[in-house]
C-alpha cells in the first residue's frame, strides 16, 4: 500500500471508458477504443475511487447496462406474466418498473421503499428490461422473427425451469447489497403482474481488486471478453441497435446458463487448455502472440500461422477459431458473468458462465456462431448449456416516458387507460 | 468523482484497523478502539486503494478470519468425514488443507493449481478451519462440553441438511472470483476425506463502495455489527480465545442460517421496525441517541430512559435489549453475512443472515443470549433459523506446522505416520 498522505497520480477511471455507451459525455474518449487505453503502467497508476456513489444515467436513446463496462455483480431474472395479463396491465407494470429503475439507479429510494438506506449506494447500478414474444403479442405489435427460443443444439442439456420467460430484468451493480435491494424493490412491484420463472446471480472480479478495465476471467481461469465489438468500430451501432419500428434503439439479448465442468477441465494439462481456446491462459493473448506481454491480449490472432511441423498454431477446432466469423456483421457483444452455486454431496462445484450477449438480430448474428460452435468446438467437452432464453431489449426512454412506451403505447383499441 | 490528477489525502486504511487482531503490528493503533477512529470527515477523505493484492498473514497464534474486519464475500462450508476416516487420514487432510490455505492466502497458487491466475488476487483472502465432535473423538482428545448441537429453541425451523457437520471451512475475500477459486482448491483436496454437507455463500457491502470500516447493513436495512467486543476491551482475549488444552488459542463458532421474511417486515412501519431492534435505521444509533449524527451509532444505549408517558424508549422486548447482558463475560463476536438465494414461483426473495459468532465458550456466552432471544425478541416475528452448526475453531500454527496439529499430534497410540 502507498504510505498515507502520499498524493497518488489518479487517472480518469478507465472502467467508465471501456465501452462507454451509457456514460454521458465520454463518447470522444471512448472512441479511442480499449486498445489504446490499455497500458500496464497506466493501469497500475490508476487507483479506484470510492464508487458507492457512482451512477449511470437511466434515461437515453438506449437502455443502460448494455454497452457500459460490466459491474462486479449481476442478477438476471426471467418472469412469466400472469395468465390474465393484457396490454393495459403490462403497460402499467412497465410504467411502475421504469419509475423504480429511474430512481434506484440514481441512488434515490423508490416510492414506498422500506429500506431506503440500501438505495443510497448505487455503485453503478443499472436496470435493463426486455420482453418475450407473448408481451409483444399482447401489445398487438409485430414480433421480430428472431424473438423465439434458439433452435435446438446438439450440445443442449436445457432445463425448462431455467429457460424462456415473458419479461426479462437485468440488474447490475458493483455492490451486492445494493443489487439485492434493487431486485427486491422491482420484484415487489412486478408481483401483481408476473411470477419469477428463473433467476441467475453472477459475479466478476470485484471493483477495486484489479485496475479498472481489466478483462474478466471466468472460472476456467480464462481471460474472457477480449474480442468484443468496440464503440470505435464504425459498425458498432448497426451490430447492436435495431434501426426501426417499436424496437428502434433497442436490441436483443441471449442469456444462457452454461455449466462448466471444472473437474474434467482440470484433468487437461495447461497446453491442452490453451489449445482448446486458442489463447494463452497467462494474459489471454492469441497463441500466435506472446504469453508474457500484457498488451498482447489485444493482438489480432493469426489463424494461418503454422508450426514448423505444419500444424496450425491456433487449432482450427479451438473456441476462438470456431466462434470468429470472417463476416464483420456476424458479431455479438458478450457481457457474461460467472456463477458458482452451492455444490452438494460428492460434487465440489456447480459453476459456470451466465453467457449474455447483445446483438441487433439473433438469427443473423448469434445463431450462426452458435451453430458453428455446436458442430465443433473443443470447449464443448467441458461445457453444457442448461438454461436458455432470448428477449427483445426495449429502447431507452426520456424523462417523463417509460421503458416499453413504444410497445405499449396507449391507442384507441386498448380501452381504458391505467 | 474527484477530477483526475487531483491529489487526494489518503488515510491509513481503516478496514485493517477495525478489529485488527489478524493484521500484524497494528495492535497499538487497534487498541485505540473503533470509536475514536470513526469520524465522518476522516472516513470521507479515506479513499480505498487497489486491494486485490491485499493479504492477511496465515501463520500466528490464532487463525485469521476471526478478529479481522470481514471482507465483502464469504463461503461457509460444513463437511462430513467419510465413514472410514481415522486420526491419520484427518491429520493428512488438515496438513494438505493448511498448506493450501497458507499459499492461497498469500496470493500464490497451491500445488497442482489448474487455474493459477485466479490465485494472484487474494483481496484479503482468509481461510479458517474448525472441527465438530467426531473429529475430536477420532483424535482421541477431550471434546469441549459445548461442542455439540445447540439446544433446541422454540423459534427453530431447522433443516437437517443445512446443519451440523464434522469439519468447517470459512473462506472470506473481497473478491468473489478469488473466493470461488480458493474454495475449489480446498474442496478438491478435501474430497478424498470428506463430502460437502452444506455451504452458505454470503456477502456484505463491496470493498470500495463505502469508506472502509463502515458497519455493514443487513437486508432488513439495519446497521448490523455495531455492538461487538473490541480489541481495546481488557476482556477481549478471554471472550474469544480458549486458554488451555489442545484448543488453546482457538475458539468456537456458531453458524446459523436465519431466514428473514422481508415481505412481512416491509408491512411494518418505520417506527415499528426501529422499535423491534431498539436502534434507528438511519444511522444505527440507539433510540436514546440522535438519528442524524453518524457517530451516534456507537453511543451507549440508555435502557432506563422513558418517554414522557413513562414507556421505555428502547422497548424491553427489542432485539438489543434482549440480546445485551449485564454480565460482561456474556458477549460474542458477531461476524455475519447476508445471503440472497434464488427466489422461485410467487416468492420474491429467499434472503436472510448467515449469523456467525465467535466466542471462547458456546454454553457460557452464546446459549444464554439465544435463550433470552428465544423467549422473547420482537425480531423473531420476521426471522426463522433454518440451519445451525457449532464447531471448535482450531488454534493457529507457525510456519512448518499445520492447523490441527495440537489435535492430531502424532503420538505412540496413533500407529503409522502419514
Ligand atoms: C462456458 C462457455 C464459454 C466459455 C468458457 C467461453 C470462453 C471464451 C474465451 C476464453 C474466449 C476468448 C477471449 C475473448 O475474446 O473473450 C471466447 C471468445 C469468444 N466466444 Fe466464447 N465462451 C463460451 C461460450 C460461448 C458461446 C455460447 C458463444 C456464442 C454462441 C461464444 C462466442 C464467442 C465469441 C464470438 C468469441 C470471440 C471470438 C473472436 O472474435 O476472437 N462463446 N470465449
Ligand atoms: C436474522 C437474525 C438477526 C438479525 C437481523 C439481527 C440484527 C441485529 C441488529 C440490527 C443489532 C443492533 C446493531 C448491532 O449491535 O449489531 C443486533 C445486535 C445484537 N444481536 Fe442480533 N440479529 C439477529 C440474530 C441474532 C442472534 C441469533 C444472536 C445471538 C443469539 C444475536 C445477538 C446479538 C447481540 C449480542 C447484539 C448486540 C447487543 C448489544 O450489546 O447491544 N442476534 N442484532
Amino acid at each position: 500500500m502507498a504510505p498515507s498522505n502520499t498524493p497518488i497520480r489518479r487517472g480518469t477511471s478507465r472502467r467508465q471508458l471501456l465501452v462507454g455507451g451509457g456514460a454521458a459525455g465520454l463518447g470522444a474518449v471512448a472512441a479511442l477504443g480499449i486498445h489504446q487505453l490499455v497500458s500496464t503502467a497506466e493501469a497500475v497508476a490508476t487507483q479506484p475511487e470510492l464508487n458507492g456513489a457512482g451512477t449511470v444515467p437511466f434515461y437515453g436513446e438506449h437502455q443502460a447496462g448494455i454497452t457500459i463496462a460490466a459491474p462486479a455483480h449481476a442478477l438476471f431474472i426471467g418472469l412469466n406474466l400472469l395468465p390474465d395479463a393484457d396490454k393495459d396491465s403490462v403497460r402499467r407494470m412497465f410504467k411502475v418498473l421504469s419509475g423504480d429503475a429511474a430512481t434506484l439507479t440514481q441512488g434515490r429510494s423508490a416510492l414506498a421503499d422500506s429500506e431506503p438506506e440500501l438505495a443510497t449506494t448505487p455503485a453503478n447500478l443499472t436496470v435493463t428490461f426486455g420482453v418475450g414474444s407473448k408481451a409483444v403479442e399482447l401489445a398487438g405489435q409485430q414480433v421480430p422473427t428472431w424473438l423465439k427460443p434458439l433452435p435446438k443444439f446438439s450440445i443442449d442439456k436445457l432445463d425448462e425451469d431455467l429457460s424462456g420467460g415473458d419479461v426479462f430484468i437485468q440488474i447490475c451493480s458493483d455492490d451486492p447489497v445494493t443489487l439485492s435491494h434493487a431486485a427486491r424493490m422491482l420484484l415487489k412491484d412486478a408481483r401483481s403482474f408476473a411470477t419469477i420463472k428463473w433467476s441467475h446471480r453472477g459475479f466478476r472480479q470485484a471493483y477495486g481488486s484489479h485496475a479498472s478495465g481489466t478483462t474478466m476471467r471466468n472460472l476456467f481461469g480464462q481471460v474472457d471478453g477480449t474480442s468484443n465489438p468496440q464503440p470505435s468500430d464504425p459498425n458498432f451501432d448497426s451490430l447492436i441497435w435495431e434501426p426501426q419500428g417499436w424496437l428502434r434503439g433497442g436490441t436483443s439479448v441471449v442469456v444462457r446458463k452454461i455449466q462448466m465442468n471444472l473437474d474434467t477441465w482440470d484433468e487437461l494439462d495447461r497446453h491442452g487448455r490453451e489449445q482448446s481456446v486458442g489463447r494463452y491462459l497467462s494474459n489471454g493473448a492469441p497463441l500466435t502472440s506472446s504469453p508474457e506481454a500484457p498488451e498482447a491480449e489485444f493482438d489480432a490472432p493469426d489463424f494461418d500461422a503454422t508450426t514448423a511441423g505444419g500444424l496450425k498454431i491456433i487449432p482450427e477446432f479451438s473456441h476462438v477459431a470456431r466462434s470468429r466469423s470472417s463476416d464483420p456483421g456476424e458479431r455479438i457483444l458478450r457481457r457474461g458473468y460467472n456463477y458458482d452455486d452451492a455444490a452438494t454431496g460428492s460434487q465440489i462445484s456447480d459453476a459456470g458462465l451466465i453467457f449474455v450477449s447483445f446483438q441487433a438480430d439473433v438469427d443473423r448474428q448469434y445463431v450462426p456462431i452458435q451453430r458453428r460452435l455446436d458442430e465443433l468446438d473443443l470447449l464443448n467437452q467441458w461445457t453444457a448449456p442448461v438454461g436458455s432464453a432470448v428477449f427483445a431489449i426495449l429502447p431507452g426512454c426520456q424523462e417523463g416516458g417509460f421503458v416499453g412506451e413504444t410497445l405499449f403505447a396507449e391507442d384507441s383499441t386498448s380501452g381504458a387507460t391505467p
